[in-house]
């Protein structure tokens, strides 16, 4: 293998794959990237076994052939090299890196015993408009957790009906749900495994792409943006039945600030005792005022009271400020409506300016 | 005690003594900050029994007092407030803090059991520009350790003679020195404690201030600049002898660019084998380069060649990466000048804008 690529070509590429290769004591070859020139295309790709990554970058191949190099310190060293061209030379005894002033060995091993990562091309596909799908992951992601016993939940249901598409995710105290329209149409019910989302919001944060493919196998999905590639098993199981806990007669409705309430959840909650985040939401329609509250006989305790426009009864619920505050930052929106029936039933939250998002949230029975 | 003061003047106030306040099993008032309103004067202090730093806040008092409440807290507390008045008033159960919409009560402790911060009102006294003071900081204080079995060198070297400060840092495997004018006239050898700098490198960073004034009485120093003082007491004991170490018979003068040094030092590190940080230097005087080569039998190896001048032998020496970066990485100048005379002495790293400053880095004997 012999190829000459730009240092930032190469730089860009490795600094989207490096992260998925990670230590493994049973497959030591994981820790590496493997480099591919093949038909005029250089691709660079990494694997946990769960997901993988490929990336193409633009360069000149001058005889083809592949190899694996350790993935951080491939990334890091090209990092601090110069702007400049970079040439890649396979010799007997590693790779050989020549950039400007400064010639590196480095060794690595057989690209033959690199796992194979699984190519998903098929015909359900779906075309996603790039802003909405990373709202998607920044408002959904979070709420979704690692448990090992559900493993459902460990992961974030996408619901694809024709051109619809809606996604949930919950830790079973919260949950986080996004309707979209996707351009293409699918009907099939899968769960993505957070891991994969969290691995594709950071690929994907610094993309100027306008939109991203999605596509589906029955095990495997696949997301293609520009010259990426993020493949990903799905997770088997059937996913909670949602649906149900969602609220739907409320008897008070409160439009509030969002800013001003996380200010006051935020000081609320340097009052909690420590590992007790309840503190106290009362809505008081008569004085139009949402009385954010939090006491504790150690420390003293700490009462904000926000203007508000609310229509409806009187209530008082207790909430794990964690939770409030999580959906209240990803909410986009300047303007906050809580819909909130009694102490026992779960708030919903969702932004004054947009339609398709909810957040919900349990209440603490005190 | 009751005072009003903005928000702003009690948040920066809190922001510089907050740091200091910890943790303490024994004296858990350590923890606290000290609020003391007397004499038209609102003054915050923190101590950790070394160091005390007291700040003065501008406000208005409306009846003197004194009180402590948990220091972390109640500036997480304030820096979350919006930018208005806030009023102040002890009363029995605790520290009512009122701001705009909010009413907060901190439950504290007695001001009486606050150990006091000594008075270092001295006629031993310098002024010190505030830049050059900075300099002498970053440019020193990496290169003490903290070494229980050797107090003296888990400091910094102040050796004032009239108006000429002589400040020196030194962990045995390198050496920092820095050369200084003052204003004033005093004749003292003091070591300073490194974490009293950590922390006033750490006040000052933001520091808009001309100068700083340093006042010295047997066995405390303060530092006194705008509302700030920082107190802390003096190590005992002999600063080594060092100035014997640093050699004065170069056989060869080396200038490079330093950040093409440190790229290729950052370059040759990723080959360092773990816990091992040897990197091999060699100046070629017919050449006029500066080699600079890391070999791993399991990673590979890596070399860059530097342009330089040099004047003198060739020689090869084998430095600690980071001891190198360290130095380079604080020398403020483009240029660097390395005296050097053979591979077992010491090398000498010089800034080519500026007397005064020298770093030396022992040779790793192979």
């Amino acid at each position: 293998m012999k190829f000459i690529c730009t240092r930032e070509n190469l730089n860009n590429g490795l600094n989207i794959v490096n992260h998925l290769a990670s230590h493994n004591a049973n497959l030591p070859i994981l820790n590496n990237v493997l480099i591919d020139a093949k038909d005029g295309i250089i691709t660079l790709s990494t694997t946990n076994l769960e997901i993988g990554i490929k990336v193409t970058v633009r360069g000149k191949i001058e005889i083809e052939g592949s190899y694996t190099v350790p993935a951080r310190l491939f990334s890091d060293f090209v990092s601090l090299l110069p702007n400049e061209n970079v040439d890649i030379d396979l010799e007997t005894d590693g790779l050989n890196v020549s950039c400007k002033n400064s010639q590196t060995q480095i060794k690595g091993m057989l690209s033959e015993d690199y796992p194979l990562i699984p190519d998903v091309s098929s015909e359900k596909k779906v075309n996603i408009d790039m802003q909405t799908f990373k709202e998607v992951l920044s408002q959904t992601v979070f709420a979704a957790t690692l448990d090992d016993n559900r493993p459902e939940i460990s992961g974030v249901f996408f619901n694809f009906k024709g051109q619809d598409l809606t996604v949930a995710a919950t830790d079973s105290y919260r949950l986080a749900e996004k309707k979209i329209k996707v351009d293409g149409s699918i009907d099939q019910k899968i769960i993505i495994p957070l891991k994969t989302l969290q691995e594709l919001g950071r690929i994907l944060a610094n993309s100027t792409e306008k939109n991203i493919s999605l596509y589906l196998n029955e095990n495997q999905v696949a997301f293609s943006s520009s010259n990426i590639v993020l493949t990903s098993r799905l997770i088997d199981g059937n996913y909670p039945d949602y649906e149900q806990i969602i609220p739907s007669d409320e008897k008070t409705i409160t439009r509030v600030k969002a800013e001003d309430l996380i200010k006051a959840i935020k000081g609320a909650a340097l009052f909690c005792k420590t590992g007790i985040n309840d503190i106290k939401m009362t809505i008081i329609p008569s004085k139009n005022e949402v009385v954010i509250l939090s006491t504790n006989s150690g420390l003293g305790e700490n009462i904000t009271n926000i203007g508000a426009e609310i229509k409806g009864e009187e209530v008082e619920i207790v909430f794990n400020y964690r939770y409030l505050l999580d959906g209240l930052n990803n909410l986009q929106s300047e303007q906050v409506i809580i819909k909130t029936s009694n102490q026992g039933a779960p708030g919903v939250f969702v932004p004054d300016n947009k339609e398709g998002y909810l957040y919900i949230v349990m209440p603490i029975r005190q």
